[in-house]
C-alpha cells in the first residue's frame, strides 16, 4: 500500500484495512475501494476469517468491474463463519435447501388435492345434468 | 507440526496439508484429522482461499467434538469460491432464497385454488341435495 491517497477517499482517512493493519493508505491500496473507514466492522470479519492478504488476493482473481460484489460476497461470507464456527455459509445453504425440500412436498401435497377436488367437481357437475333432465319443474334458483 | 506420526495415520503418510506445504506432519498435527493424504483436493482448495494459518485457527475455535462438521464447511465455502469467485457460498444462498420465494408463491396459488375448489363442491353438494327432494324418482346409480 503506497503513500499516495486513494482517489475519492477523505483527505487523510486511511481505508478500513489500513487503518486496522496500521499501514499508510495509498492511491492505489488494493482494498480501500471496498473497505471504506465507515464500515470498519466488515473488514474487521473477513481480516479475522481470510486474512487481509488472501482477500486482496480473492479480489485480484476477478475482473475489476465485479470486486464490488465479490468484496461483499466475502464479507457475507465471514459474517456467517464468524456467527456460526461450524457450518459457516454452508450452514445456511444446508438449511434452505431442508426449506426446499419442506416446500416442494408441500407444493405437490397442495396440487394433488387441487387434482382430486377438480374431479370430483366435474362428477358432481356430471351428476347434476344428467338429475336435471329428469325434474317434473326447473329447480329453485341458488 | 512437530515429528511424530499422528495417530492412526499411515506410516510415513504425512496429512494433505503437510504433504502440500513440504512439512514434516507430526502427532500433534493439527489438520491430520481432517485433511488426509487420499483428500489433498480439499486442502489444497481451503489452502488457495483461506490459508493454512487461518483454517487451523478457524478450526481452533471451536469445540474438538465439532471440528470434523467445520472442516468440511469449510472445504464447501472454499470450493463454493474457486467456483464462482464473485459470488462464492453467497451466491448459491442468494439462489436458494429466490427458489424459496417462488415455491412460496405457487405454493400460496395452490391452497387458493383448493379452498375456491372445496368452495365450489360443497355448493355444488348443496344443491345436488335439493334437488334430489325435488325428483319424482331416484336417480340412476352413477
Amino acid at each position: 500500500m503506497d503513500m499516495q491517497k486513494p482517489a475519492g477517499s477523505k483527505i487523510n482517512q486511511p481505508c478500513a484495512a489500513c487503518r486496522t493493519l496500521r499501514r499508510r493508505c495509498g492511491r492505489n491500496c488494493p482494498l480501500a475501494p471496498y473497505f471504506p473507514m465507515e464500515e470498519v466492522g466488515n473488514f474487521t470479519c473477513v481480516h479475522k476469517v481470510f486474512g487481509a492478504s488472501n482477500v486482496i488476493r480473492l479480489l485480484q482473481r476477478v475482473e475489476e468491474t465485479k470486486r464490488e460484489d465479490a468484496a461483499k460476497s466475502i464479507v457475507y461470507d465471514a459474517s456467517a463463519r464468524l456467527r456460526d464456527p461450524v457450518y459457516g455459509s454452508a450452514g445456511a445453504i444446508f438449511h434452505f435447501q431442508k426449506h426446499i425440500q419442506e416446500l416442494e412436498v408441500q407444493l405437490e401435497l397442495s396440487r394433488a388435492q387441487v387434482m382430486e377436488l377438480q374431479e370430483q367437481r366435474d362428477q358432481l357437475l356430471r351428476i347434476l345434468m344428467d338429475v336435471h333432465h329428469l325434474l317434473p319443474f326447473p329447480p329453485p334458483p341458488h
